[in-house]
């Protein structure tokens, strides 16, 4: 195998829009990246009718046959546990297993694949809850991430902590960015503001050795810019995240209908302009931290556009060569 | 005195932009509606300067002459105490003590307008603490009242509970929505997501009566008009207003660049459009619930337009002659 390819699993199942679709967004992601191995994880029979009229360089495509899937319905434990032939088990096991594996990707529930991420690939002796974070475009043309954006709900401030050790270490590796600064969401950019956990949490993090904090960032400006990693309990960021969401596709289709309504349709290079920047769904995955391997958790509505840009994303992870997790922790 | 008019108290001070924006958008009210008094509080040589040149009915105008400001570095109950000559401070015993005054704007303070007012307008025997709604657009075309905004930062279930039944008499009082849906802002919309408050306080919704709850409601769906009523923590609910208005703006803003560096100044059509729907600013402001007669707190950076527009929405609700408390309390 030639010594600068580098092998991404794909978990083809669990996605909500169907094998078909991963498949088509990972032969793009070939196409990008000649130095890419795609390691397809899921039922046999469907990836090879999938990769029909692709045209994917056969020779980068490795298939695991794992008939099984774990959907959203399943206990993560249990399903873990109970189900060794789904294609997340398969994967996992693959990237704990092979060294030549660097990375997976997955677009089916969020808790079995935090659970199993923990299960496989904790360090030796460590079992620090993973975090997700979400890397998202900010005002100034650069980009924030947020940490946690939905694995753990309910926080201790301690976990925050941790939450901006890993940011802080994911902006090091992936943007070269020297000192990122570290901001914790509050409700008011005041030091006084805050709910219970956010009021002691700004108490640690302005003594935390290794962490550039500045200060409290509230939800106007969760994304000017003004901080490279957002800490916060993952209930409030992901309201972050699907409150910006939500309100950047609500301008984007209020857009459209008013080109339609007066039939200018000149408006809709506007659209075309705005999707480029706030397609949230084509912006890549968000990342599991705190693993010894890259995980991408997908959107699981992504499309091949999606997937092929979260393929995208772990190459770079990987040709890095970086874990996401503190080498002193 | 015709027995058509009412009376609204404006706070001329403690605002961002100084008192002679809100007198300005206190006399284009006037205007607007034959039957409103505006009672002009704060520094009377201030106040008859601000009129000078806004053609203001002088008949419909009082002033009440409070020297004094309590400002957003002022502790709240201290500044009440301490300052009687503050504007707010006159305002609310005006408030309190005045029949024929039917309501009250303030820009400044939250914390010193939220526990003056618990102070002033508490009903006798009830100390419910006052929660803050913000009636925002929703996709649908109509109104989400968003209760909690930010005046409880750390809530029990039983506060979340209260808050739906605030922001029910609300939307039922001022939409006349004879069943409001209350929906509870989650991480998801199963009923197994949330963190721990919100998990609770589902239980308790599914239970109560008078409550139309229709479940949990996610950031993405927010403002899609899934429910009239969204409750959640002040915390939670700060981070939905604020990150939709922030996000709101952004795209707005990025539009305008767009238009002046493509040089299609068409565009700005696009703008002006967005801007009738989404200038959180001209939307008027929060609503105190809780208490015995309307109050309302401006945005600190309030516009005319958003004063003239707040001052609009107390006069349909003290037409309604409704007071925003549960009468069972």
């Amino acid at each position: 195998m030639d010594n600068n390819r580098i092998m991404i699993a794909v978990d083809t199942q669990g996605s909500d829009k169907g094998p078909a679709t991963i498949v088509k967004g990972a032969c793009q992601a070939l196409q990008d990246n000649g130095n890419l191995i795609v390691c397809l994880v899921g039922d046999q029979t469907v990836i090879d009718e999938a990769l029909k009229g692709n045209n994917a360089p056969m020779d980068r495509v490795r298939i695991i046959h794992a008939p099984d899937t774990i959907t959203n319905y399943d206990h993560p434990v249990q399903a873990l546990q109970r189900k060794p032939d789904s294609s997340l088990v398969k994967a996992l096991a693959e990237l704990r297993d092979d060294p030549s594996c660097a990375g997976l990707i997955n677009a089916g529930s969020t808790g079995a694949l935090l659970v199993g991420s923990m299960m496989y690939l904790s360090k030796p002796g460590e079992r620090v809850r993973p975090a997700l974070a979400a890397i998202l475009p900010s005002e100034n043309g650069g980009f924030t991430a947020v940490v946690d954006t939905g694995a753990n709900i309910d926080c201790m401030p301690s976990m925050l902590v941790q939450f901006a050790h890993q940011g802080t270490q994911l902006m090091k590796d992936m943007y070269k960015i020297e000192s990122p600064r570290v901001g914790l969401l509050s409700n008011g950019a005041e030091e006084s503001k805050g709910n219970k956990l956010v009021k002691e949490t700004h108490e640690m993090l302005k003594k935390e050795e290794g962490i550039n904090f500045v200060g409290n960032i509230e939800g106007t400006n969760a994304l000017s810019g003004d901080c490279d990693v957002l800490v916060c309990d993952g209930f409030a960021g992901n309201m972050v995240l699907k409150t910006s969401e939500g309100m950047a596709r609500r301008l984007i289709k209020d857009i459209v209908k008013y080109a339609k309504k007066s039939g200018k349709m000149e408006y809709m290079e506007v659209v075309n302009h705005l999707m480029a920047v706030y397609d949230f769904n084509s912006l890549g995955g968000a990342i599991v931290l705190g693993v010894s391997k890259p995980v991408i958790k997908a959107h699981g509505a992504a499309n091949e556009a999606s997937i092929r840009n979260t393929i995208k994303m772990l190459m770079n992870m990987a040709e890095n060569k970086k874990v996401f997790v503190r080498e002193d922790n």
